[in-house]
């Protein structure tokens, strides 16, 4: 049970509950996950940035969000699984871009705290090719899971333990986005 | 110099330059400051929402998210800064209400990371009348500041050290907002 009384609470877990409680913060709240992790008139792609939000979400250990952006990363990659976990567990031996782990090295120390990143490390994801915004948008999505990890796991929301509860929401974001999510119309009874 | 090049750099510090930077995010971080720290249709006002944002934005020592919120603070609560440096240094024996000492120790946990927030944390707050909608907003306003503060110093931006250079910002914040927030405007040559 989270710590305030949610609307259809065992239909919608983490945040699924809060934007049902609260539709005047979920509005801002999609609209910045669309234009950070769904947009793509970028050089970083949606399964790179959706990565970068999954690997946070696991540095943070919340369940829900490192489980639904997980599977949109796979479902972006068309990845079993295999480059997700290796992401999680340990990215610097996992089979993605020399850039990728220069800029989740970035996004590691963010999660730690913003004064964590180091110019070295700015400088390593420049010779791997990162453009400043790259750097921006992964020091950004970064930051943003700080926040939506612990808006989920502050509230003391709840999370379906089994993986394949997810993966249907991952489609949904891949094919649909954030723009216009709306927690209630996702209840199936 | 922060780590990627910034329009206008010397004149727009902390999250002003990385705003002009990247007006596509600017628009929906400024919509979540607007219906967290600024719209008053709620039971917590505007100036104990930015003692909320001032007191985590010191907690991650984040000196231009501090001082900005910090003198929006003073000039909702008409605080000569007795009161902004009694939140950042020992809430607890702040003069300000139990409720709010309750829920900023709710936000005090929600800086370490979403799951340090406590049922004993919660059960005080509503002994000293907080509302779910009071809890929900206090977390996700300390969630978010966790967001602005890790963008702003995870980027290297520069943040003018006299406190007196954030008065004008405050009283521009309680007299517009955030909504139309346009960094470029408010460069003065």
């Amino acid at each position: 049970m989270a710590y305030i009384t949610l609307p259809e609470e065992d239909l919608l877990p983490g945040i699924r509950g809060l934007m049902a409680f609260s539709p005047e913060t979920s509005k801002p709240l999609n609209a910045l996950a669309q234009v950070l992790l769904h947009d793509t008139d970028n050089t970083l792609s949606p399964g790179e940035r959706e990565m970068i939000a999954t690997f946070v979400s696991s540095e943070n250990d919340c369940m829900f969000c490192k489980s639904v952006h997980g599977a949109a990363t796979r479902c972006y990659l068309e990845d079993d699984g295999t480059i997700v976990n290796q992401v999680m567990y340990n990215f610097q031996e996992a089979a993605i871009s020399d850039k990728m782990k220069a800029l989740l090295s970035i996004a590691q120390s963010v999660q730690k705290g913003g004064k964590h990143v180091k110019t070295g490390q700015i400088e390593k994801a420049r010779e791997e090719g990162a453009t400043d915004k790259e750097i921006h948008d992964t020091v950004l999505i970064a930051a943003a899971f700080c926040m939506f990890n612990r808006y989920v796991d502050g509230l003391g929301t709840w999370a379906p333990d089994n993986p394949a509860a997810y993966l249907p929401r991952g489609i949904k974001i891949k094919e649909e986005g954030y723009a216009n999510y709306d927690p209630m119309k996702t209840i199936v009874r």
